[in-house]
């Protein structure tokens, strides 16, 4: 099959044909960053615009690299000194970023929704880099992509999702995506931050941690925002990391062994016993490292499709 | 005819026959931006300083691709967290930064003539990129190659500015610049903002919106600044608006269409009634893209001088 | 001799051969930003990380600069909008950088032994740009390839360093780095601002600065940091200036003539007279063109190391 898409704005809407399209790309071009010189010249001359309007060093110098290694020219846009605080609306902004002709758009807004605006006003391909509560779709297509590499396959495994699954642009489109994929997934948090009928978009919930540890393959969990404490979804974050972090004692008398993911950055010591971070069944690190992969193939794949 | 100036300031200082070499030059270049692959290697080993001691994301964004597309590297030197706010004078921070051997500093200041002062103390090229509410050059280029492209011709035009006259740099580089080239030019405000004696730069002032539009086959509209209201420049915006603002009504009984620009960012709603920024008479968009290959004439024809 | 050190941590571990070999290849590479095409492709492809947790545009830029020079691709991790604001820890940082599969890393933080904790936690080559008041050896080493450059030789020189050098990483690195190469270092200060025991690291102490330039063929003036005052380490920067700051004075009934040094900015007005940075005797726009070529040195030795 071949891609025919403009933009990546979700994986709600991809197929699990097209999830299997990106993921074979990232591999053919995994290779090249393990190169001494770590660059091919697949987008030579194209320019992309890293238009972030929350802050991310961490994703978006991993776009910047994956441009780069492809020998992409790259923009960014700091939205604190642009235009945009001058009142202008974000259409207008892309609109006239695209008007110096630049080929792709990476997006990052705390409203959910943002980057399909922009999508929908401008020819150049648009990809989601995070959108409020809604999707962050590279994220999960790394995260399948570490563990297709792990296991040599997706259909089958368990994946247990770990905590704040109510505000988790991350949970979600890991949600889809490896349900998508034949993952059965398994979601556990405190109540307040499990949405009611989350399990209408495929996946199973429970709230204690052993019970989700016990059936899954991979322990997923996800970043606590320390500000859901001042929100009041928290009654402390001792009490969340009591109940919820991962500790020593979930490795022992496991019936079976699990690896370790986490979107980063870490809340050592809430989210997770600092110690744990760098056990031998952890793929953080690989998770980052596969991320310049799967979104060089995003790029390529996306800006392939405008020829 | 060939360019002799290290820098480009103002257009004040330029012959008809200067600015005729650069808009010939752009349109050389215009046609580099549609390739698939936006780059020519006119500038290989080059380097670029954007020197912003003023925030504007839109213009350095043009000069950063400008250069880009040339192959010349780019570095950008964010002043607030530089040498300058450590005591250091412009000029020395210029001549620091000449020491590594660059070849061409973009200037912006919120002070009349900071660009002729580093001009005058470096070998480098400079171009004014705005300072105070001295000139703009590089944005009445681009407006001049605008309506040149689109009616083959300048001679014998009439284009009206409207809106705050007396602190636009925009203004004052393209009244030099349109009547230079021997365009008529009609500026158009409320009095205050209309400088007293301006018609010694080359242009006619009328205070009433609907003349201007009758005689000019360009509405050129400027950004309204809302600190003008808190500087008691202006009763109120709506006022503004109600008086100078372009509004659907301006369109019907024209005996002439009339072409619309923009230096942007807009203040829909101000200076222009939303919708009618997208009409087809709007040459804003074309305005953009038109000044990456303007700024891409500029930094080629400055840099070249120094061979 | 070869480089066998992954890392360029400071001056006091390196021996005088080390010195030589980075001086000795910077030579070779000062060439290069003299050409109009100013790039060698020694580390394309190669990634390199600007890691800066306390602001230096200009230690930044020439960095930048160099590894451009060199065709390597240069990222800027932002520190303040990056995840370390989020509580992460400086190796968790810079090791998911590294996933991301990068070269080099130029760390400059205000606490001394960050890019020791840095280097000895990732592969990747570690660049000290400064660390607290420990060392800056970059600096260092273009003061020494400065003097070399000029003299034609270092041994049997002499250096005055005149200021603070109690909180000083320049003055340090100086200090190692001169007296390693057989240059005899006098420190000239206030005295609370020189350091008890400093004679231990190999240099002799003055308090006058009369004294200190009748023996020096370098004066070599420090930057005074004017918060310093408000510590209570100066009673005033005007009582500084006229006991430590150089003047027009100084430079009649010398016996010898001395050349004048700065690493930069210049508080023009407290240590030194403005008028004398520009006299023919001062090497300080020298240094800035010497530290691009030092810089590509020192990328290159330890960046070639890893291979």
């Amino acid at each position: 099959m071949t891609w025919k898409r403009k933009d990546l704005l979700g994986l709600e809407e991809l197929s699990s044909e097209e999830i299997s399209l990106i993921l074979q790309t990232a591999k053919s071009f995994k290779e090249v960053s393990t190169r001494q010189i770590k660059k091919v010249p697949a987008l030579r001359g194209r320019t992309v615009v890293n238009l972030f309007f929350e802050p991310s060093t961490r994703t978006k110098t991993s776009f910047e690299l994956a441009a780069k290694r492809l020998s992409a020219d790259v923009l960014s846009f700091e939205v604190s000194t642009s235009s945009v605080s001058k009142g202008e609306t974000i259409v207008d902004t892309a609109r006239n970023i695209e008007a110096m002709k630049v080929d792709c758009f990476i997006v990052r807004h705390s409203v959910s929704g943002a980057p399909w605006l922009i999508a929908r006003s401008v020819k150049a391909a648009v990809i989601n880099a995070g959108d409020g509560c809604h999707e962050h779709p590279t994220q999960a297509l790394l995260d399948l992509f570490t563990v297709q590499e792990r296991f040599g396959h997706l259909k089958g495994l368990s994946v247990a999702i770990i905590g704040d699954i109510r505000h988790s642009r991350v949970a979600r489109s890991n949600i889809w995506g490896f349900s998508k994929m034949g993952v059965r997934v398994i979601v556990c948090g405190p109540p307040p931050l499990v949405p009611l009928g989350i399990e209408e978009m495929g996946c199973e919930v429970t709230y204690r941690l052993e019970e989700a540890i016990r059936q899954a393959d991979i322990i997923y969990l996800l970043r606590l925002q320390k500000e859901r404490q001042r929100e009041n979804y928290l009654p402390s974050l001792q009490e969340y990391s009591r109940l919820f972090g991962l500790e020593e004692r979930h490795y022992q008398g496991m019936n079976k062994p699990f690896f370790l993911m986490h979107p980063g950055p870490m809340n050592r010591g809430v989210e997770i016993r600092s110690c744990l971070a760098e056990k031998s069944n952890s793929l953080i690190l690989e998770q980052v490292t596969n991320g310049i992969a799967v979104r060089m193939a995003v790029l390529y794949l996306t800006m392939g499709s405008q020829r």
